[in-house]
């Protein structure tokens, strides 16, 4: 079988491109690599850097994409104007059959609009979520929505929990993973009106929904799956990220055992970055402060992500849902 | 002047009566003390219990509140039942004038109602909001709503600003103390929809508004008062009890100056319970899980905002607000 190969925006996030182009050369290095690289960005450029890192295997193929997208510029305009930027190209790759998953730590908004206008949803599936691979005292716990979405209807957050779920148990090996609804209390009567409607929607899927989940569950890992409104899952995830800068900042020489473990499982540029659920195809938005140890792992878990094949996963289960769902009525 | 009484209701919380009591004769017999301690239960059980704890002074004076409160008892049901439970009697104290403040760790909605029906709500002040002392990266900063209202309008998440600015000024002696909004982005038009109707309001008030806060701007202590709607801010406290716990398990053993540094700020026994801002009184719901040592620093913060004369406050700032909105039109 040949490999795989996973296009790269070679001119996203604030360290692009050196850092981005390094994240490429360190996986294309790593012997237990089974995926190629299709670098997109301005030839020149991503040339001069793979110079630079001293790059001369044939793991990376780089794409010319001229065109350079802000951090800012509304992801419409992006679409429209900026059709031959490493964003864009390395999401019509996919959409091509050449690469199997693109992934750009660039503008996120640009790179959810690409990925939805360029590969589409799953059927059924109304909104894509940004999940996140995230620690807990436990086992990686999957979070989503990480901000995609605002003020989602009841039925979102049970597609999102279904996407999760998926993801879970393709990509994390996880069997009948758990599924929380992070939310204020264990009650089924607790919180805002969405989750209290959510909750009752969960319970009649044939998910493994353990109910309500609240902050402290959370991080003890109570849910392989947890389920929030893209605002309370995006607060979340920065918490989390500033929880480990500041552990890293007071117990930073700290080498126990515990303490190593924790630094490994906390540190966010091991989590693979945001990846899309719900989407025909794989895309993953990746931290924009992302380094190259970040990118490395970006391109391991694209990988990981198409070959276990999670949209076609996420199809085959909303339809045995749609049918069980039918079965009980 | 005589010291001040704070009522305690000595039969809430996990632990109680037990830990309860032993806060409070650990207050009682702090030389720091300016306050007397009205101790609210079935007589004959706290005196056993003070006598377990071999006190003898005066700062204590038991008041027998025999009617038990459950944890899960419907606040109104508490409220029309148990007129002579620790919980309600501490808060009736208040309001004839004989306690200052009033403290409970057990049926947190129940002392919510207990407190809005019985001493009443600032004029102007639309929802009470539950505000905890949290640790960040620099100073303690105060986080509102931490979960006493849910599907909040904008206007009552200005009260909450207007609360927890007044609270951070005339308890935590912070000069003009910033304010945030814990949203998913900085840009004024990000998140859901009350968060942005929000920040328009928050920017007409004459409060030191510093905009949005992301998760990780909150935990390096970017605003001394941090706005969130209940739900959010119910998840975030619990989620910073969560890290607090695993860092300890990881950490534990760690004794640098750094490390010791980190317990104390970061442990939530230190932090006081939850404050409710926008009564007219003084009301606080300590943690369920409160030992001795939360029950001592909830009489002492309780002490210190009764002295401050916290409502008194928020009903001046309400009306300097009215004026300069009137002035600005």
């Amino acid at each position: 079988m040949p490999n795989i190969k996973i296009a790269l925006d070679a001119m996203g996030g604030d360290f692009a491109p050196e850092q981005i182009v390094k994240g490429a050369v360190l996986a294309a290095n790593d012997p237990t690599r089974n995926f190629d690289i299709l670098l997109c960005g301005p030839e020149a450029i991503v040339k001069e850097e793979l110079k630079k890192n001293d790059y001369s295997g044939d793991a990376i193929t780089v794409i010319d994409a001229p065109d350079l997208v802000a951090m800012d510029e509304p992801p419409t305009q992006v679409l429209k104007t900026k059709p031959k930027s490493g964003l864009v190209t390395c999401v019509a790759l996919q959409k091509q059959g050449i690469a199997a998953a693109s992934i750009s730590a660039g503008n996120s908004g640009a790179m959810m609009a690409a990925c939805l206008m360029i590969l589409g949803r799953v059927a059924n599936i109304s909104r894509p979520a940004i999940a996140c691979a995230m620690p807990t005292a436990k086992r990686q716990a999957i979070l989503l929505d990480c901000g995609a979405n605002v003020d989602e209807k009841a039925s979102v957050l049970v597609d999102f929990a279904l996407c999760g779920s998926v993801y879970a148990e393709a990509v994390m090996g996880y069997e009948n993973p758990t599924v929380g609804l992070v939310n204020m209390g264990e009650e089924e009567k607790k919180g805002p009106e969405v989750l209290q409607e959510a909750y009752q929607l969960l319970k009649q899927t044939p998910l493994n929904f353990i109910g309500n989940i609240e902050g402290r569950d959370f991080i003890k890992g109570h849910a392989d799956v947890a389920i929030a409104p893209g605002y309370a899952g995006n607060v979340i995830l920065k918490l989390m990220e500033g929880f480990f800068e500041l552990a890293h900042e007071v117990f930073g020489e700290v080498k126990t055992e515990k303490a190593k473990e924790f630094d490994l499982l906390w540190d966010y540029r091991n989590h693979g970055g945001g990846l899309l659920l719900g989407l025909n195809g794989v895309g993953i938005i990746t931290h924009g402060r992302a380094d190259h140890i970040a990118i490395r792992h970006s391109l391991f878990t694209a990988c990981k992500f198409a070959r276990a094949g999670v949209p076609a996963k996420i199809a085959e289960k909303l339809s045995a849902i749609k049918v069980s769902t039918e079965h009980t009525h």
